[in-house]
């Protein structure tokens, strides 16, 4: 049986496990990514692990979400990862040189390559035949180091794409039509893997905007096939050398075929506030429009932004509408201007700003109250673009263009008369060029020590479990519990992630404002809570500040599965108890588990007996996976991968895994 | 005896009043400028004065402190600052289009004439003959409905200037100068009028970079008489039209006079944390740099940015040093952008940004804790960028610039031979051109209601005070409350200044939290406090709020200056009290003013009887102008300035004033 490419790729990074879907797989990964946000705590636990250097082939420390730099934090944080990349061997791009993944395009994608990044859009590259996956800073952290990548072997779907777009579609509605039809679930647990004839039609930027915003489908990642428009973006690049031919064998057999063909695609839009919200543009044509945004790492590259250029050449944007360009990177930027379409769109009315992630995660440019904004973006969930109530619409550059001049959602078809223009198409400059100034190699690193501001601190180290585990019920919580409960995601919070112990004092502090405090005063101790325990984003804070204070186990109904990933990663027992045991114990009893922990949680015990103020007893259960377990009793994925690291003795690598 | 410039132009604008230094003058205001932070309480303060239209020649709104807009106040703002233009006759420049100051003076600023500005560095354009003054949004509401300016006439000093720059020394130099002689108080009181053959030797951009860091002086406003050169500049803005040819008489007499000898200078730079710290670069060359900005009001003209273009020209910024340009206005980004010194800066490793005052007042691109930065803006007020132990310089582009190259503080002199180049000197371009798209015209107004979204509110109108004046010592306080503890300026609260009834929620906060509840609640009473109540800035809402709360009087053994001119500008009546009387008075007792209050006031009475609990009595004593005692028994200058705007008829014209 012939193999897709993603199985391609996947068994020649294979370290462990089988390719088969829904069970656990080890893979090599070749290339790492990080940013800003989640660069610090992917770095601090680095450094928790004692290593040298950045094993993969390639690492690259991106800062693109807050070049606004509103904070010293924000700055400080960016010194920290040039010193970071410095110490560590990483490329280190520079605040205002642009957003991980178009720069990663630009400079480092190869064909055929494994990428871990801790972003959620890291699938990007996929569009030029690299399997890149989204994950956890602890994850990348253990990547870096040489550890394998854990996941569940993914279905693996063929998303089949026929003819060719017609006017003033573009991929930006391909993937859209896939919302549409598939909706945010329809990916999860999925490789999507493209192929057919409309293939070759598209360009590279044209099918990494697919794969981009494949994230919002759910999916682990997406992935084209390469071919003469691989190789000819490459060339344009400059890095025709990097160029390999891979896809599919012809007999590969998929999970599922999905078929689009491109010629029945029009302008869609995401309507507010989910993505896969999806309508044509003229069904919503005339609503007044007070924001127009171009840029994002889904459309944000020179090629993406030429359109909106040309389409506002000796124009103007009407007067009720304020148009933002931040082009995705400084290359973009740079080709831009000194091609002079900077400042015709400056001279139509633009407010050309600096290549940033920023308003996408609503970090500058916020839309003003109840205003309709159009973004070319790939996710408009209520409340990210910095206001509770937003109206924001995803769309191509060329829908968010005709806005603009508009005032008003119009599809660009009904608006080309009147402009007396024909699409001005999807076009790759000759050859793509720009200085490097702003990356700086890991041979030309100008610090070899990390810098720490004062908000920048160490990730504390949980010691391996021990036999006896006792404590008081620190807490006890209801139902659904989330990781927004347990650590609040708000502007004010967030900048203190570099800083756990900081981060820590705001520890379910939405539950009981005292939680912190007590925690940490009592130095040990359990949380109890009833159904659904950890569900929403997939923070590692929630384990992480938790272990911090000294929280030693979860005591719960049920877990949600990530946030039980979580747990175990930093060393915290996830038990589950019964309704009754849940109603039974108060908060403040003591609690004590009566077998030797460490050595029941590595022999692979299922029953655990929780004995409550000396007075009585109930049966916990501990549902978890040998490497599960290892990790657990170890006191997390940190100190586990770092005694692996110092059993491999001092070249980093690891003895297995 | 002849007239300074000042005097001349002040003659042909007096409507009460003798050009008597220290005698209060009133005179007619020509143009008016207001910004994004400033602008909203103006309007707010217009529309509470129910006129129809601005009065002045020109009125102009300009979006440009919060132009990254990090919260949806801020864009509610600027379409509420759209919409009060459109409605009240204003130009609007919109977010995104420059610094006011800078893009007042590429398109509106004249010879000759006089124009009031909520905003500190309103004096810029006296560089090419305008006498513009920054004032209080309550002044500047009043001036734009017709009404004169009132202000202690001040000195007139002379600047002599002599000589001509040497290489590497600039405008910004001059000033630096200055302000080393002078220092930050220097210029209290004054108005620094330059002359002399230096005078010559500066193009128009040159001298305005020194009338807009004369605030730093603490100068009325700083101005220079016209001549070929501001011929030349005027029309190579293309309006030569607007030139006209004003100076001093050849026997004007002078305060005062200083002399500077243009050829003496040499690059100097503004140290931590005060603008007069002034050192040649020399002296603290070597020091390591982590940042430069260059733009501002002062120095974010094309021509400013130009020499740091050229020096920038094929090299690269130092890999440990960020560079930010944010060109002050769109026609200064889209001229670089077009001749191609846009792209050059980028590819050296600038990050380009907006067009915005932005980090000169804190707003984005905070300097890294413990770390240098270089600025070319006019103020390095502790804390001012962001962050509370800053450590900014204020220097010329070429400083700031040569500072990136070397990745420390250099003189650019010393830099030049490395760099195998000359001072890239000071060159205006042969014509300005740039799309006026960002500028809407009131002809062209595209709102003619008010635009609000929740965060702004309007101010409200106190009554004319009552015969009978009583009511609770709210609050009891010590000696010198500062402005700051009455309404903190911190970003949190900055953000409700256009929201009043929000904004009181803070008054006197860091006094006692629970002191504007109680205010409300009581709905009328006084406040209390020692010597020198209300120190500090000149904010209004130290004023307005208290106001807003209902407190009707505050009595205080001595009060600052410009706040008490605040009180009677909100109707609050300020009465001194000896010591004795303060001591013997306690927070919560009953007040009564024994006097019929109304009357007293406008009939001259400087004795009160304060009547204490109904059991004793002191004497407590009014210091006020005519003037002043009419806007306090009108209930403050707002319907003060109504009633006299209803007595002139409906065209808005005041009766007198």
């Amino acid at each position: 049986m012939g193999q897709t490419l993603t199985e391609k790729i996947l068994d020649d990074h294979l370290v462990d496990g089988e390719l088969v879907p829904g069970e656990e797989i080890g893979i090599e990964i070749d290339q790492a990514l990080t940013q800003d946000t989640t660069g610090t705590l992917v770095w601090l636990q680095f450094e928790a692990l004692d290593l040298e250097e950045a094993q993969t082939e390639l690492a690259a420390q991106y800062c693109d979400h807050q070049t606004y730099q509103f904070d010293f934090k924000n700055t400080d944080d960016h010194r920290f990862l040039r010193s970071a990349a410095g110490k560590y061997g990483a490329y280190f791009s520079r605040p205002g040189n642009g957003i991980c993944h178009q720069v990663h395009k630009e400079h480092f994608a190869k064909p055929g390559k494994t990428m871990l990044g801790s972003d959620s859009h890291t699938p990007t590259p996929g569009g030029l035949g690299e399997l890149a996956i989204g994950a956890g800073g602890l994850d990348l952290a253990v990547a870096m180091g040489g550890g394998a990548y854990y996941i569940e072997m993914p279905e693996i779907v063929n998303v089949r794409l026929e003819g060719e777009l017609p006017s003033w579609a573009t991929a930006k509605d391909v993937i859209l039509e896939l919302l549409r039809r598939l909706t945010v679930k329809g990916g999860v647990g999925k490789v999507l893997e493209f192929s057919g004839p409309g293939v070759e039609s598209l360009t590279v930027p044209e099918r990494t905007t697919i794969t981009n915003m494949g994230t919002e489908l759910g999916a682990t990642t997406s992935i084209f096939p390469t071919d003469e428009e691989t190789k000819d973006y490459l060339e344009r690049l400059g890095r025709g050398e990097d160029y390999v031919e891979i896809g599919p064998d012809e007999d590969a057999e998929y999970a599922d075929q999905i078929t689009v063909d491109l010629s029945d695609l029009e302008p869609l839009i995401a309507t507010p506030s989910m993505p896969d919200n999806i309508v044509p543009v003229r069904e919503v044509a005339g609503e007044d429009v007070e924001q127009v945004i171009i840029g994002s790492c889904t459309n944000g590259a020179y090629e993406d932004i030429l359109p909106s250029a040309k389409m506002l050449e000796g124009r103007e944007i009407d007067p009720t509408t304020e148009m933002i360009v931040a082009p995705g990177s400084k290359q973009a930027s740079e080709m831009l201007a000194r091609e002079g379409w900077a400042s015709e769109m400056m001279a139509a009315g633009v407010n050309f700003s600096e290549s940033t992630c920023g308003a996408c995660i609503g970090i500058g440019h916020v839309p003003a109250s109840d205003s309709v904004s159009l973004r070319t973006f790939n996710r408009n969930f209520e409340g990210r673009s910095g206001l509770e109530d937003d109206k924001v619409y995803l769309c191509s550059p060329e829908v968010a263009t005709a806005a603009a001049i508009a005032g008003e959602i119009v599809d660009p078809r009904d608006l080309a008369d009147e402009l007396g223009m024909d699409d001005p198409g999807f076009e790759l400059p000759e050859e793509y060029y720009g200085a490097d100034t702003d990356i700086i190699e890991p041979e030309n690193a100008v610090d070899d020590e990390l810098i720490k501001g004062p908000n920048i601190g160490e990730v504390p180290l949980k010691d391996p479990m021990d036999e006896r585990l006792e404590g008081s019920a620190l807490l006890k919580m209801d139902d659904n519990i989330t990781t927004d409960h347990i650590i609040p995601a708000t502007q004010d919070i967030l900048m203190y992630r570099s800083n756990v112990p900081k981060l820590s004092e705001f520890t379910l502090s939405r539950v009981d404002e005292t939680f912190a405090d007590r925690a940490l005063e009592a130095d040990g101790g359990f949380l109890v809570a009833g159904e659904n325990y950890g569900q929403g984003s997939s923070r590692e804070h929630a384990a992480l500040c938790p272990m911090y204070l000294g929280v030693e186990g979860v005591l719960a109904q049920s877990f949600a599965r990530i946030h039980k990933a979580n747990l175990f990663n930093f060393g915290l027992l996830p038990l589950e108890i019964d309704e009754e045991t849940y109603e039974k114990i108060e908060q403040g009893d003591d609690i004590e588990i009566v077998e030797d922990v460490a050595g029941a949680v590595r022999s692979g015990a299922e029953e655990f007996t929780v004995r409550v103020n000396d007075e009585w007893e109930a049966t916990a259960t501990l549902d978890a996976s040998d490497r599960e377990r290892e990790i657990l009793a170890d006191g997390g994925k940190l100190p586990h991968t770092k005694m692996k690291y110092a059993d491999a003795g001092s070249d980093g690598t690891p003895a297995d895994d």
